[in-house]
């Protein structure tokens, strides 16, 4: 069960003009159910990027970079879930260029137009061919309206599909902003999450959609993390339709873009945190903001050792503020002239840390009784300068393991 | 119950003349167990320290730091279980050097001949007059042969106490070397145990002594990981009490000093081992060896990557070869221009990756069969160059979250 997350419902997804999605089963992994999703979009259609920086990156990954650095419009996605076509060197790249040939094919269009993705399990043979049957009933399927359907095709140890739109008008049209996401373990630092599609009817110009999807990405995906472990198949795209009748938005300064940057960044920032909250095993929400750093990446670090304790997150699941855990986790953060001194952090209101040491006004009861919320925040205050880092979270509780434990059997 | 270690009968561990163990009930905690050591240690015993790095560093780890500063010879050590002293700020400072000068006065030797040490619950005040209170019977206990006893006091969530003995022969004199080890969780990077205690009577000279301290805690306690969350108390003390009727052992030169620090080293490295043995909820023990990388701390970060994987850890804890997740773990160790292609690893002599890609050779089952034994290998070839570096380590079960989600209540 998601904390505080209900997927929406299947009317609540505001089609996207020039956007059309099939599912088919192609039994990949031996499920029944629909694994295979085929993302058709309108021709000019602009598509940028962020993928893992995992050094063992998925055959997928390498192949959707080489074909976005072409920079020429995308016409297809093809998205499989139950195997993730990673570890699986010269052969991997292959099987990926042959569902793209396919489904080029099927479409009408060339290989190169098309970016495939796959998410699952490492290091096992893609069934290229079950994947290459299964295209015509994804054909067959495709329609505007399937955004919950795409959403739940691509799920692996998700419990629910993770969905979400945003509407803006510019100009007097109004524009539409429709994303999906999955993920729910191997969620971490750097590009976090197993594979994101946010697409807009927006005629945002190529160059504006490289520099968005790297800001979003920064603002909403790498800013959550659930176990620490990069996946190799991260991958966020940003796909712009330009079938609104509004002039182009090509340029920084256009007035027009604030607000469909932020419908866009909404989006992105919803289902980040959907994930954390679908986080495998989460029982807690839990969001860490980090004040006072000298640089942005000093106030990171201090974030991301706390949220990586394993003896934090656990005690997170077991709502006991046993609060020294914190302290420990700051103090692991690997900053050589950290004045502890100078530390102080809070639970939501609750001052647990002044300068160094327990608050003079902090009883446990008070702590206690956050700890027991579903969605806590921790504050830290580190006294050495301005710059500050927010993370979201999970707790790590009994059922993480059991899932990682049971994960492929 | 710890994965192959079964602690030494108190009759196995030597005793090491000049050094008197003694423990009681403080009742710190609530305890009717002895949670209370006091080791009183010849005249003209020398010690040597490495500390925790956590900028959160306890109470009596400042202090320790202080007394060793002054260089001078150290009368007792004073180790209470139940509190940490950490986070506790100029009170905890005070407490400390307050239970040192009490057993200044019971020992009849200066507050800054005593070290003293905490390991429990971080962030509440250490009951100082329950410790002072309960000095005399420990110093009524004092005897040669209580070093199991003494190991047992230390413990807080460990279900084993920890020790180990050898002897060695130098000059035709017999010479002795036994040391005492805690820690189960909160185990990690950069000085990497709780609380040890090593002591010999061989007459090593102080400058040796801290050589001797810092090599070998890098060959033993700062190669083991439980969890990755460094605490705030590690301390691993070496004394010598040159108890032992030979020429004083001064240079590194000294013919007798190999098999001396073998025997030191060996008690160490026994010592790391049977903490991660009995790592909270440890099913499995895992040796990690990364060879080929072009220096030591790129081979040690490849390793601390795959040790810290909660992904790989839970696959551990499920016999499951799901052997992606080291791949994964490789790949996220930020080592930028790593060529996956260039890397391979096997569990214990099945090749399962082979230069990037899944082993020709490699079948499911042999990967099952080496990942249900309760001690496994991985050994990575980066293939970059000859560095290497080697880690111990567990698995992450049901347990570990139970033990962490209730070890305070």
């Amino acid at each position: 069960m998601p904390v505080n997350y209900t997927p929406p419902l299947p009317e609540q997804l505001l089609p996207v003009p020039g956007v059309a999605l099939g599912t088919a089963p192609a039994r990949i992994k031996g499920w029944s159910r629909d694994d295979l999703l085929l993302v058709s979009l309108a021709q000019g259609t602009r598509a940028a990027g962020v993928f893992t920086r995992n050094r063992f990156c998925a055959a997928p990954v390498t192949v959707c970079r080489e074909h976005l650095a072409a920079r020429r419009p995308v016409r297809a996605l093809v998205v499989n879930a139950g195997n993730a076509n990673a570890g699986t060197g010269a052969a991997g790249i292959a099987a990926a260029r042959a569902v793209c040939s396919a489904v080029g094919e099927i479409i009408g269009c060339s290989t190169e137009e098309v970016l495939p993705f796959s998410t699952g399990v490492i290091m096992e043979p893609l069934p290229v061919q079950r994947v290459i049957a299964a295209l015509p009933a994804c054909r067959s399927a495709l329609a505007e309206a399937n955004w919950t359907a795409a959403a739940r095709t691509i799920m692996t140890t998700d419990t629910v599909p993770k969905a979400a739109s945003r509407r803006v008008r510019a100009d007097g049209v109004e524009l539409t902003v429709t994303g999906i996401a999955k993920g729910a373990g191997m969620i971490a630092p750097n590009m976090a999450t197993l594979l994101t599609f946010v697409a807009t009817d927006a005629p945002i110009a190529h160059e504006l959609l490289d520099e968005l999807v790297r800001e979003i990405a920064d603002e909403s995906f790498n800013r959550i993390t659930i176990d620490g472990d990069t996946s190799t198949n991260d991958s966020f795209v940003l796909l712009a339709t330009r079938q609104a009748q509004i002039a182009p938005i090509e340029r920084r300064s256009d007035r027009r873009l604030g607000p469909v940057r932020e419908a866009i960044a909404g989006v992105a920032v919803e289902l980040a945190q959907a994930i954390v909250r679908d986080g495998e095993g989460a029982t807690k929400f839990i969001t860490i903001v980090v004040e006072g750093g000298r640089d942005d990446a000093e106030s990171d670090r201090v974030a991301r050792s706390i949220a990586h304790s394993p003896l934090v997150k656990t005690a997170f699941f077991a709502s006991d503020p046993n609060l020294g855990r914190i302290l420990c986790a700051i103090g692991n953060a690997g900053i050589d002239d950290l004045d502890p001194n100078r530390v102080s952090f809070w639970l939501d209101e609750v001052a647990v840390v002044a300068e160094g040491a327990r608050g003079a006004s902090y009883r446990e009861e008070d702590g206690k009784r956050v700890m027991t919320k579903p969605e806590i925040a921790v504050r830290v205050a580190l006294g050495r300068g301005h710059a500050s880092s927010k993370l979201w979270t999970c707790d790590l509780s009994h059922d993480y393991v059991s899932i990682n434990a049971d994960y492929r059997s």
